[in-house]
């Protein structure tokens, strides 16, 4: 056992908010939420903890990475890891009756487990929408555009989404080196952004020059239009061929939107999350180390659940998108009426009035209050209520 | 170990939110912290995880209630049970710096373990305030009439608030019966509103008939300005007297605040919270068997986190405000454009129009839905472009 924790102490990678930031944040979470309800998306809520049996194992996090409790039954639950199986679970049971193409949108904590101290935050907040039951480009289209618009929205200077197609590598891989397991291998150092480690371990493979230089070239299919037409190229079969068409058709649709210029692509491109299936994106701002935002295309998580349907989702991460903002100036106002008891009910009417209009005001019997320097300091405006005689002060 | 949980399955006591509800859910909260904003209290958000050791100790839900886990460092970490300790972790440690009186408020999901299948919900939505470092009666005031004032604003028809004071009922207890022990025994029926119970326990105890009917004189302190003067006849001890002639204070102040008609006392009224030491209070709506809302002063609890003060809060419980409003009429007004390719790019025009005057639409590519009537029969208004030559034509 641990020795206790120092009564201050919060678990690894928890973090308070304080009121600047949490205020500031919000502010920034609901313009993303109305940006996604006006497309259409309706919100819903799922409980924190589930069943690591269902929710748990199609959620595609590593298992170091849940937090994993035993309810009284004895059965695993978990603290969800994402909201994205959670939603298929939804999606298949209490609203089996509402037919698809479905919309729906969440913000909720997540969590995940840090190995080690100091490091990410173990939950953080995503905002995010799924589109279920509609496996057409232009439901990949929309959820991209829709995506880049809500980045737009959060005044993020320098944003750009990088497009990569999960299917489209895994093609290659098993077309080239025959067994999943070896395709394994290179998509973890694709995974790692690991491109050195990637190039040694395909000149070190036992494949001819031809196999071995397409392996390779995979890493130069990245960019705009040219990455596109180099992975058609290095396309083998009907499906990879396919892959990029579509990619293709994808970029001319997404100009529709007007969302092309913040469009890249990336074959290397591959996500931790397991169940997606085809396209896969991620959201990047200038100076910040991890994506702000993701997701993809996964065509097979609501089988799990019973209801098959093709469906795709974003989830923007909070957290980075605050960081990537920076600092917000504060230009609240906060007013305190300061007063003594003779003068309280002159005190609640001003402060009535105040707020009636919709201004903060908070009001502070003096005699509850040790020093009053201290304490108006952090008003931005202090109106003295005291003793009978006194008239009405302002600092 | 449990058989498999089926698929669909929530863990007990978990619920969704599905979307016209959360709709209706997120609109009222939106209201409570938009009055409690004006009030001048600020928003925190701490951690859904805290340290057994630390919170989970203060936070005076039994061990049952608590969910509990273990880290990667065997330290016991527990899912907040309440937002009070955590709140009072906060203001002893990152908000150290910031001067006494302080008002916050916060709206987070709070856990408590059920016992039974089928029972309460064991994840639940809290929306309060806490007013820390001031000990004065128009602290106490301030937070009945915003509690009061709240509860207004749901719209809930016939509310009551409902005062009682533990310290007068320990000093009471304590004064007849000599000791802790049998105190507790006889606040636990009143905790559990066993009056009978109460009563016949009281009859057997070894006690002279003056002490016995002054224990069961306690029974019928409640009331308006009759329970406080009750109060007063059986007050023996200074502290006792203080506690009822604070209580006819505090009921002029509520006056000043035009809150005294939503406000009676209850000496019988005690809280599963431990940690609180003077004035208690709960909120009941008609027909909700629970309380939709309750708080109390707890002077003891700041100084566990090293910054002692007096402290006053009350939260309001979401689900049982929502069950006292009931259902909400839909009115929103939800537009489908639906779309062959041909005729994308005038969708994605008119939608953009839509969407920036503020007007939520969804836009749908018609080769992505199986059934075009179940689809569209959710929308209130469906605009059809499809085909080159067709009109557009509205439902």
């Amino acid at each position: 056992m641990m020795p206790k924790p120092f009564v201050f102490e919060k678990p690894a990678g928890m973090r308070d908010k304080l009121p600047l930031f949490f205020q500031a944040s919000e502010q920034i979470k609901q313009q993303l939420l109305n940006k996604i309800s006006v497309w259409g998306y309706q919100m819903v809520q799922t409980p924190t903890l589930e069943y690591f049996d269902t929710v748990g194992e199609a959620s595609a996090i590593s298992d170091q990475q849940l937090f994993k409790l035993l309810d009284m039954e004895g059965s695993t639950l978990v603290l969800r890891p994402d909201m994205t199986a959670p939603i298929a679970r939804v999606v298949s049971s209490s609203m089996k009756q509402v037919a698809y193409p479905l919309r729906l949108s969440y913000s909720a904590p997540v969590f995940r487990a840090q190995q080690r101290e100091g490091g990410r935050p173990a939950e953080f907040e995503q905002v995010g929408v799924e589109l279920i039951g509609d496996g057409t480009l232009s439901a990949e289209a929309e959820v991209l555009a829709l995506m880049s618009d809500v980045l737009k929205e959060t005044g993020i200077q320098r944003f750009t989404i990088t497009i990569g197609h999960i299917g489209f590598v895994q093609e290659l891989f098993i077309e080239i080196l025959g067994n999943a397991e070896r395709a394994e291998e290179l998509r973890r150092f694709l995974f790692e952004k690991n491109y050195v480690g990637y190039a040694n371990f395909v000149k070190n493979m036992p494949l001819s020059s031809i196999d071995s230089a397409r392996l390779l070239k995979l890493l130069e299919c990245r960019g705009g239009e040219d990455a596109l037409l180099k992975a058609m190229e290095l396309a083998g079969t009907e499906k990879a061929k396919k892959a990029v068409s579509d990619l293709m058709q994808l970029k001319k649709i997404l100009g529709d939107y007007g969302a092309e210029e913040t469009v890249n692509f990336d074959f290397t491109l591959l996500s931790h999350m397991s169940y997606y299936t085809g396209i896969v994106f991620e959201g990047y701002a200038a100076g910040i180390g991890s994506p702000i935002a993701g997701g993809g295309r996964y065509d097979d998580l609501l089988s799990r659940f019973e209801r098959s349907a093709p469906a795709i989702g974003f989830a923007v991460r909070l957290d980075y998108v605050m960081e990537a903002i920076g600092q917000m100036p504060d230009t609240s106002s906060r007013t305190c009426i300061l007063y003594s008891g003779e003068r309280r009910e002159e005190a609640l009417r001003i402060a009535a009035e105040k707020r009636s209009s919709g201004t903060p005001a908070v009001t502070q019997d003096i005699t509850g209050v040790e020093n009053v320097d201290t304490f108006t300091n952090r008003f931005t405006d202090v109106i003295y209520l005291i003793g009978k005689t006194q008239g009405e002060e302002t600092k």
